[in-house]
């Protein structure tokens, strides 16, 4: 059974995040200036084949402890759906 | 009122994505074989202020689409709720 996760790796609110900054200053200047904070960080969309639910989790679980983050100074969070053909 | 706005940007299908492609070749080469298709976005998180969710909704929406993403390769999309303290 082939299933869709999406893992989103954010840094701890105590890592300075630079490009968040920017990304923000940007915005400012554009206009936006109702913009308080912003935090930019990485999505990933994984396909995987696994027997059920369960399976599919702990493997993302674990795939995005020992790659897809750092967990020094990354959280991550992540869901699993079905995927489609 | 303050809204949390979650944004996530991805490449459209058609264009190719060699972070992706790298990040399932590391994948398959640490023993995740199972893993089919692997594709890399940005993820955002914004606070903003907005009298109520349907301003802060049409102000994400354009943010998005003037700054956040490039419309030409790339895909949002985005939720809102509100924000704690």
């Amino acid at each position: 059974m082939k299933w869709l996760a999406k893992v989103e790796v954010t840094l701890k609110q105590a890592v300075l995040d630079p490009q968040g900054v920017a990304v923000e200053s940007s915005l400012t200047t554009m206009g936006y200036e109702n913009v308080k904070r912003v935090r930019v960080g990485k999505y990933l969309e994984l396909v995987l084949e696994a027997a059920d639910r369960d399976k599919a989790s702990a493997q993302v679980e674990e795939m995005s402890r020992r790659l897809l983050s750092n967990p020094v100074i990354e959280d991550f969070s992540y869901s699993i759906q079905e995927a489609g053909v």
